[in-house]
């Protein structure tokens, strides 16, 4: 049986990997990155903390024993319904189950203001990309006479009271306070100002109220404004424009506002609900097909504990993939099938060092500070895929707590240089070409 | 006094540290990147044995503790001698004294379809763009059919013969042998070939005719083909063409057949000998200025030993600097100067684990295999910058060695794509204005 999964995150890599060494399941990973991302981390890569690579993950790697499970590096064109068939940018691929695994990207919500000039941080590159533009930020505040100038360049705000809004700003206040004095001296890192802007009324949405306050707290001991209630309206790549008239001037705003679902091509539109995702029972299968699965972020599942479906995070991605594998596994043998139940086994978000809050449901605890802070990193640690990158992000982090100084802040930007002259390059062709056939 | 260094290499970065501290020397250091790049392991980061980082130290951290060297990422435009500026993209910069250790680029000898075409390894992230190409092509054998355009794929061909020819071509056919068939064993890599093309009559043409010899024996082994005295005329992205008429299908030509150097503009053209390299006297001092001076790759310096100019290697770069600062704080005494007299301390290149090769002069000794293999790690090890970075690289050399397979074919190109993307929006809106123009 061919089972396709499209998307290596948490859920597709998940399912992979039950279904290796599985007899009778022939699968095919299909993914547009050669790597599974470790999305939670994303904001230690931004704030160069981790190396992209520590939390990036070869799938290739991840199957080298496997004799049932190949891999393409792909785009998804379309999902042909009517011949069972995968349309992507290198080939087709036939199908008897489909899996969609393809996770969430950035919501703008059609702001066109926000999705030219904010940074997105929903990819490894994407939070490359902020690191080289952090850096690359205070290099220009040192030739800066203009105080205005200066001002918009040393204002940096995150928009998004999340989790990943949250432990970015507490990064970046963490990389103020430690480790930007030092690399730049001639900076008087006073006038460096970070903002979180969040449209609920707290942080955290989805914490407890303690929790949600604790880190409050402990952002703004940080030096963090936190600006809640607050809507963004319009950012023209210099000022950042509030609902309720206020302007904040700065050259850098992160967008960790809202996500979507990556719907592939070839899913009737009448499935989709809302935050682009799509609907499946409790079987995880979307209906009106009897064979295409929904898992992950991408999933829309209706229950009675989640009225809205569930959160889209690590933990329901992988439960599903499980779910799932084992679903397959029982219609193979004609075996009852089981319905998804999720088991919350609660939620936390760092902070900065020994600053952290944890809420676990049962039973119901909230806790905060250090001890916090070593659960978040024992958890992710053990989250992390492959013994060596465990390794190096353990030495990284050690080394981060006793020195305050990684050695990451390194604009590896040729790529962009090369890509641009030959851009220009392109454009000068095409404007000859144009001016010679006049 | 106002010490201007152009350039954050092996000399540059040696020099800065020695004025470090010293009254009376006022360093900026100006280099186009923000980190040093330690060239000798390019190639382990071209074979992902290494990330980029491992090999990239911040400059900026370089000098945390400094008081008197302050560091600028920039273009150098020009030297302007009249008032003695260094003009570049961010500003102008006056010097009493200025050092000129930029370095050499690749030198493609004027032929416009090798720059074209083939791959330079010059720089870390030149390093970077031949991983993601290396491993990219792997994905492209996956669905091609057509078998001749499967070996055009699955061909490689490293150009020049020198220490990163070699290493290179030795690195790949480990991955060859060691890597490549776990990750894809959907391809057979007996199909894969592996040319090594030197112009000269030997491989390492610096080293003894002893290590030569067992450099090309290594590789031999190792399944690559070793083409001496061949010269390359054209290569059109798919066929390597040879003077001598044999055509060589390919889709990967890395050219490591030769540097030039990096002179920036405002140097009397009068002054640049072979390899464009800028001539100075004994103390490093650009003849007809008597506060220029040009230290490393960039250097040319006649000697009686060295009749055709120093080899352009680490070594003398360092001991260049070393001098300079020597005979900049003589100078400042009013002490005689001393002249440069180069202690060749022997050099090394290793083809594979446990297969290297080393010439020491005194006492003469030709060392091979494993001894030499490890003297070049311990060597490699020794010099890397900082701490962590050296730990980092042990660990990763150490986890390579057991477990024969890396972490790091990893893809992270959507830079590349954004801004390709980004380019064609640009061609686009320039044509419609051109358009509209009409």
């Amino acid at each position: 049986m061919n089972i396709i999964i499209l998307g290596g995150g948490f859920a597709g890599l998940k399912l992979a990997d039950q279904l290796d060494a599985q007899k009778g399941f022939n699968v095919l990973l299909i993914d547009r990155f050669n790597y599974h991302q470790f999305q939670p981390l994303f904001y230690q890569v931004a704030t160069a903390g981790l190396d992209a690579s520590n939390i990036s993950f070869p799938l290739r790697k991840a199957f080298h024993k496997s004799r049932n499970v190949r891999i393409r590096i792909a785009e998804v064109l379309e999902i042909r319904k009517w011949d069972q068939k995968v349309v992507t940018d290198i080939g087709e691929y036939p199908y008897d189950i489909l899996v969609i695994a393809t996770g969430a990207e950035t919501n703008f919500f059609g702001n066109k203001s926000i999705e030219t000039h904010a940074w997105p941080m929903k990819s490894t590159v994407e939070a490359l990309r902020i690191r080289h533009h952090l850096v690359q930020n205070f290099e220009n505040v040192l030739e800066e006479k203009n105080p205005a100038l200066r001002n918009e360049l040393l204002t940096i705000v995150i928009v998004g009271g999340g989790p990943t809004g949250v432990e970015l700003a507490g990064a970046i206040a963490e990389m103020k306070q430690f480790v930007l004095p030092k690399d730049y001296p001639e900076i008087d890192f006073s006038e460096m100002k970070i903002y979180i802007v969040e449209g609920q009324s707290k942080l955290l949405g989805v914490m407890s109220p303690q929790s949600s306050e604790t880190a409050a707290e402990y952002l703004t001991k940080m030096g963090v404004n936190v600006l809640t209630q607050a809507f963004v309206e319009n950012y023209d790549g210099k000022s950042l424009q509030l609902k309720d008239g206020q302007q904040i001037p700065c050259r850098t705003v992160i967008w960790a506002a809202g996500i979507k679902g990556n719907v592939p091509q070839g899913i009737d539109p009448s499935l989709i609900a809302r935050g682009n995702r799509i609907k499946v029972d409790a079987h995880n299968l979307i209906p009106g097909t009897n064979n295409i699965y929904a898992l992950g972020d991408i999933a829309y599942m209706e229950t009675e504990d989640y009225p809205n479906g569930h959160p889209q995070v690590a933990p329901v991605a992988i439960d599903h993939a499980k779910l799932l594998a084992h679903n397959l596994r029982a219609m193979k043998k004609g075996e009852p099938l089981k319905a998804f139940v999720y088991k919350d086994k609660g939620s936390m978000a760092t902070v900065g060092r020994h600053r952290a809050v944890a809420d676990i449901p049962k039973p119901k605890l909230h806790l905060k500070g250090t001890l916090a802070w070593f659960a978040w990193m024992a958890l992710h640690l053990m989250q992390i895929l492959g013994v060596k990158n465990r390794i190096v992000t353990f030495v990284n982090w050690m080394y981060n707590y006793f020195t305050y100084d990684q050695s990451l802040r390194l604009i590896f930007r040729e790529f962009n240089k090369n890509e641009g002259q030959r851009a220009e390059r392109r454009v000068q062709r095409k404007l000859e070409e144009v001016g010679s056939g006049e």
